[in-house]
């Protein structure tokens, strides 16, 4: 075997401040993707990011009923089976926690330590929400719609089911908001909502709810835990901020060459390198890509669009010298969106698209 | 909502000691299985555990070839297809990963840092491995059999594919040692070793060699890194120790009730509980499981087995009073062996099966 030089510690995916225990519990529960997953068009199940607020719930699909009531003129009951015999759609969404890169932050917030990989992209099918909600009848005087998942526990000192709302145009938003029964042509597997999911195309993850059962019109604004209490940019603990909703434009690359084992930083041979990796942004197509060697930024190529709502591939060709460089992405999207060079510093810890660095040794 | 008490931070399931960086980093990459996964079977793909020591390789399936050869009368060459078209077999399979258990250790081995989760049951088919080692005809002068996985990287300072060998009797065991090419019915997914991987039941997960391109039959034992260098007990960095072999036995519970998310403690109503959970060893059956609550200790009821090679479902009715408790569980083997009630320390953190602890709050 060859023995190579060891890099320094200096990956930059992480932070210098210790971790608690609760937050190694939580990342051992809620799994990321790899990036070197980035490299497929589709993210299999099990390497799509998962992220799980209480227990993964077991659910009877036999038994498993949605319902949609509240404030509408027909109250409505399905089963799967009715669910799967109305007209079919598959989208191919990306999806993004949006704690994403939370353990990055100075001082950070403690809860679910993301780095980069609460992230995926998969194709789920599904039957469109609006019809359904046409159909129940949704009352005038409604404003917002609650999506209730079976998961259930204690947060913020509050017993709750998994709840998040959206408001009523958002909810009937045509041919676009799904009740996904199928993740990449396979069944949903119990960690992605099985039997059934909401899927919100553009959103960071939290409005996607799993193990949906109950969908309801409400009057008066939504005001559940996950609502207002969570999932909100503020600046401290009394601060109601403002509520998360669309993903913010990011890029990510496949780190390139092979890696080392704990510290994950590259070892990548001399000569012409592939760079790749995807960009997405939940309020725009993807306008441009740049890649940074050592601080120098270069326009990367980007793949053709794939879908409204998944990410967009891109390459850029490195003429990798020998010694230590650093790689960096920063994608733009078609509103002029870019990514800040450094973190920016919220509360709670969402929406963190601050742009990728990667550390790599390249030997001649 | 119900406003509800939120315990003291003290669920035993972590350590005091602040996790670093590189830990943060494996732990978003290696996937632990969520314990109320126990609960099932068998541990669908998305939800069994991982661990991945580079990076997940791309393979082209159509490209793929596995190459027996070294010290044989006739290096063989074979397809997927080829490999899909022998003798196949399907066995129930308890893997665990050998360093399970290690962020309980003090002080804290910094590697991999798993809680609890790293294990799962799965239903791997595949075709037996000792038929084809027959044909390829092992010289009689061979000791051990090299597997040689497409995974590249480096670890303590040595370029490497991973790759582990067993002893040419143990390579041999007729009709027990797989070479899988599915999981739970399904092709072998990107992270368990697509197109191929060995299965190697009884053992920790390390024997089990994923991405498996190379089977070579050696005259002098292997040294290979991840052979004599790391999967050893050791006592210093000095120590070679002795390797890691068999899974130790152990029992897990399925946390009762519903969990906070931040600390995990669990929320249970007072009245009679179902406790469950699994329970396997590496060496022989499971004779006895029994639970404690509050540290007085009753034998829990055994499921039947399930094959050879599966954990064994356990059940204990708890009568649940209010109050805060502590609740653990612990196996014996037909030969004998039990957990240790407190972790057993070495160098590398391998083989910590001491007893799970789980903290639950009861209400009325």
């Amino acid at each position: 075997m060859k023995t190579v030089p060891k890099p320094t510690t200096e990956s930059g995916a992480t932070t210098d401040v210790p971790l608690t225990a609760e937050e190694l519990q939580l990342a051992s529960r809620n799994h990321a993707m790899p990036l070197e997953m980035l490299a497929a068009d589709r993210t299999p199940a099990g390497m799509h990011y998962v992220l799980i607020h209480f227990d993964v719930p077991a659910i009877d699909a036999g038994a498993w009923r949605l319902r949609i009531g509240g404030a509408v003129r027909r109250p409505l009951e399905f089963t799967l089976a009715q669910l799967q015999a109305r007209e079919q759609r598959t989208l191919a969404v990306t999806l993004e926690c949006s704690g994403n890169g939370r353990s990055l932050l100075k001082p950070r917030p403690v809860s679910q330590p993301w780095i980069h990989g609460g992230i995926g992209t998969a194709d789920w099918t599904g039957t469109p929400l609006a019809p359904l909600l046409a159909e129940a009848g949704v009352e005038p005087e409604s404003v917002d719609m609650v999506f209730t998942g079976a998961d259930r526990g204690v947060q913020g000192d509050e017993e709750q089911n998994y709840a998040r709302s959206l408001n009523v145009s958002e909810s009937m938003s045509p041919d676009v908001l799904l009740l996904a029964y199928a993740m990449n042509g396979a069944p949903l597997p119990p960690q992605h909502g099985f039997p059934l999911r909401l899927v919100v195309p553009g959103w960071y993850g939290m409005a996607s709810v799993k193990w949906l059962t109950g969908i309801e019109a409400i009057t008066v604004p939504f005001t559940g835990f996950q609502q207002m209490s969570s999932y909100r940019y503020t600046s401290d603990e009394a601060d109601l901020g403002q509520p998360v909703t669309r993903m913010k434009v990011r890029a990510l690359m496949v780190p390139p060459g092979i890696p080392y084992f704990m510290t994950r930083d590259r070892l990548v041979n001399a000569g012409q390198v592939l760079l790749r990796g995807r960009a997405w942004s939940g309020r725009a197509p993807i306008r441009q890509v740049k890649v940074a060697v050592d601080g120098v930024w270069s326009e990367a190529q980007l793949d053709p669009p794939d879908g409204e709502f998944a990410w967009r591939g891109w390459t850029f060709r490195w003429q990798a010298e020998p010694g230590r460089h650093q790689l960096m992405c920063r994608a733009m999207d078609a509103l002029g969106q870019v990514q800040p060079l450094e973190p920016e510093w919220n509360y709670l810890g969402f929406g963190n698209n601050a742009v990728q660095k990667v550390q790599v040794t390249v030997r001649s």
